[in-house]
C-alpha cells in the first residue's frame, strides 16, 4: 500500500527517467541503425554480465559471512555489543559509496543521475527499510523467549515464501506455475539441509512464537521488496547515490538501536569492547555483502538475491567439511539435491 | 538387451494386435463416423477412469498393507516363514485370476483375447518378472550383512530412479525435462520424509553395501518395467490372461525360494506354522495389492506405480499418526511437501 502510494505521489520522476533513456536510444538509432542495434545486443550482453558478476559476488561474500561466523564463534569471540558492529557496517557501505561517487564524478562529471543532491519526493522512501530491519532486529530478542537458536534458523526459512509473496504483490512480477513450484522447493530444500536430530522441537514452538517468526519474515521480505521499489524506481539513478541515502538511514536507525539495547555496555565499556580482528574482517564482509544485496536489487530482484543467498548456505556446508571437519548429514544431500532442482526449475520456467 | 530380442522374434505378434484393434475401429467407422467419434471419446473417459480407479485401488492396497505390518510387528507375530507367506500370495492371485476368468468367459464366450491355451512364443517371456523378483529376494538376505534395516528403507528409494530409468532406456518412452526433475524430487521427498536420528548411518555404507543396494534397485525397477513391456506387448490380450501366467511363474519361483531358504523350518514345523488372523489379512493385501500393480501396468505404467505406492507411503503416516499415535518429523512435512510439489510437477510436465 506505502509502495502504491509513492508511486502514485511520483510517477512523474519514473516517467522522466524513461523519456531519458528513450531519448539517449533514439539519438543512438538517429545516428546509425546499426549500431544502435550493435548496442543493444551488447548492452543485453552487459546487463547479463553485471548481473551475474553481483550475484556472484553475493553468493561468495554471503558463504564467507556464514564461515567467519563459525569461526569467531569457535575461536570463542563474540562479546562485543553486536548494535555498534552493525552501525559500524552501515558507516562503511556509506563510505565506500561516497569513494565509488567521487571516483565517478572525476571521470563521468557530476549529472543528475549522480548527482548527491536529491528532493523531499526522492529521499522520503528510503528510511522505511532501515525502519523495517530495525523493527525486526528488536524482535528478535524476544522471540528467544519462544524459540531456541537452532529452530530460529530453521523458521528464517519462512523469509523464502514471503519474499516471494510481497514479491508478487508489491513489485506486481509474475512468477510463472513452475517458478512458484521451484520456490517451494527451495524453502524445504534450505530447511531439509539444516535438519539435525533436534529440529523437531520447533513443531513444539507455542503460537505467538510463529505469530512472531512469520511477523518477522513477513517484515524481512517487505524490507527486501521496498529497497528494490525503491532501486528500481528511478532506474537512470546512479547506485551509489541511492546505496548512500539507503545506508545513511541505516547509520541513523543503528544509532538508535545501540542506544535502546546496548546503552549500558556502550558507557561503561566503550563503543569497540570486545573487537578482535575477526570482528573487523566480519564487518569488512557484511558492509560488501550488504553493497552486493544492493547491487542485486538494482541489476536483478530479490528472488535472485534468495536464490544466491540460500545456494550460499550450502556452499559454506561444503566448505566447512575442508575447513571445520564438518560431516555432511544425509539431509544435507537431500536438502541441496532439492535447492538444486529448484535453481534448475527457476530458470526453466524463465525460458517458457 | 532381453527385452529387444522378444521384439525381435515376435513383432509379428503385436503387428497382428494392432492389426486386430485397426479391424475394429475401421468396422465402427464404416458403420456409423459419428457414432465412432462418440465412441473415440467415451473411450477416452472410460480409459481415464479405468486409470483412475487402479492408480487409487493401488495407493489404497499399499498404504493398508504398510499398516498390516506395523501392526503385525505391534502384535509381536511375525514368527511364520516369509517364504511360505509369499508361495500363497502367489497361488491366491493366480485362484483370483482364475475366478475373473471363469467370469468373462461365462459373459462374454472364449475368444482369441481371453483364452487361456497359449503360444511358446508368447509365454517364454513370463518367468523373467518373477525369477528377477526372487534374485532380489534373495539378495535381500545378504544386503543386511552391510546395511541395518532402517538403513535398507532409505536405500530402496533408489528404486523410484532406477524404474525411470530402466522405463525411459527399455521402454522408450520419454519424460519431459520437468518430469525427471519431478522423479529425483520424489525420490528425494520419500527419503527425506523417512529420515530419523539414526538415518546418518547410511552414508557410513560400504561399497559392497552399496553396489547391492544399486543391483537390487536395478532388479527391481527392471522386474517392474519388464512386466509392463510383457503386458503391453499384447494391448488386446485378457489381463487376466496375462496375470495367470505372471502368477503362475510366480508360484514356481516361490516355491523354489521356500526349498533354498526355508526347508527346513517348513519341514520340522509345518507350512502354516506362526499364521494368524493379521498374517492371513496381509496374503489377502499382498494378493489384491499384486493384482492391482498388474492392473496399473496394463492401463497406465511404472511411473504411476511409483506415484501411486510413494504416496501410499505417506498416507501410511499420516494414518499411523491416528492409529498408533505415531509422531510426525519435521523431515516427515517436508518431505511429504516436496512430494506433493513432485506430483504437481509430474502431471504440468505432462500437459506441456
Amino acid at each position: 500500500m506505502d509502495y502504491r502510494k509513492i508511486k502514485d505521489d511520483d510517477d512523474h520522476g519514473v516517467a522522466s527517467d524513461i523519456e531519458n533513456l528513450k531519448g539517449k536510444s533514439h539519438a543512438v538509432a538517429a545516428s546509425n541503425a546499426a549500431v544502435a542495434t550493435l548496442g543493444g545486443g551488447s548492452s543485453d550482453r552487459t546487463n547479463w554480465k553485471r548481473k551475474s558478476v553481483v550475484t556472484f559476488a553475493l553468493t561468495v561474500l554471503t558463504s564467507s559471512q556464514a564461515i567467519l561466523i563459525v569461526w569467531s564463534k569457535r575461536a570463542g569471540k563474540y562479546e562485543y555489543s553486536v548494535t555498534t558492529a552493525n552501525f559500524l557496517v552501515e558507516t562503511l557501505k556509506c563510505a565506500i559509496s561516497l569513494l565509488a561517487l567521487s571516483r565517478i564524478w572525476r571521470n563521468e562529471g557530476v549529472n543528475d543521475d549522480n548527482r548527491l543532491s536529491t528532493t523531499f519526493e526522492e529521499v522520503k522512501v528510503y528510511p522505511i527499510p532501515a525502519a523495517l530491519y530495525l523493527f525486526k532486529n528488536l524482535l528478535q530478542y524476544y522471540i528467544f523467549a519462544y524459540v531456541d537458536a537452532p529452530g530460529y534458523q530453521i523458521l528464517k526459512n519462512l523469509n523464502i515464501i514471503s519474499t516471494g509473496v510481497l514479491y508478487r504483490i508489491i513489485l506486481k512480477k509474475k512468477l510463472s506455475e513452475i517458478q512458484w513450484a521451484a520456490f517451494i522447493l527451495l524453502c524445504c530444500g534450505c530447511t531439509t539441509a539444516q535438519l539435525n536430530s533436534n529440529s523437531d522441537r520447533v513443531l513444539q514452538t507455542s503460537l505467538p512464537g510463529w505469530v512472531m517468526a512469520i511477523v518477522m519474515a513477513l517484515l524481512s521480505g517487505f524490507a527486501g521488496v521496498y529497497t528494490e521499489a525503491i532501486i528500481k524506481k528511478r532506474p537512470s539513478r546512479n547506485i551509489n547515490v541511492q546505496n548512500f541515502y539507503l545506508y545513511v538511514f541505516g547509520m541513523i536507525f543503528n544509532a538508535v538501536a545501540i542506544v535502546i539495547q546496548d546503552f549500558d555496555a556502550v558507557a561503561n565499556k566503550g563503543f569497540f569492547h570486545g573487537y578482535s580482528l575477526i570482528t573487523v574482517l566480519m564487518i569488512l564482509n557484511h558492509a560488501l555483502s550488504g553493497i552486493a544485496v544492493s547491487m542485486v536489487m538494482k541489476y536483478a530482484d530479490n528472488i535472485v538475491k534468495v536464490y544466491s543467498t540460500s545456494v550460499a548456505m550450502l556452499l559454506t556446508a561444503v566448505v566447512s567439511v575442508f575447513l571445520f571437519n564438518f560431516h555432511l548429514s544425509l539431509a544435507f544431500f537431500l536438502g541441496s539435491t532439492v535447492v538444486s532442482i529448484s535453481v534448475y526449475l527457476h530458470s526453466l520456467g524463465k525460458l517458457r
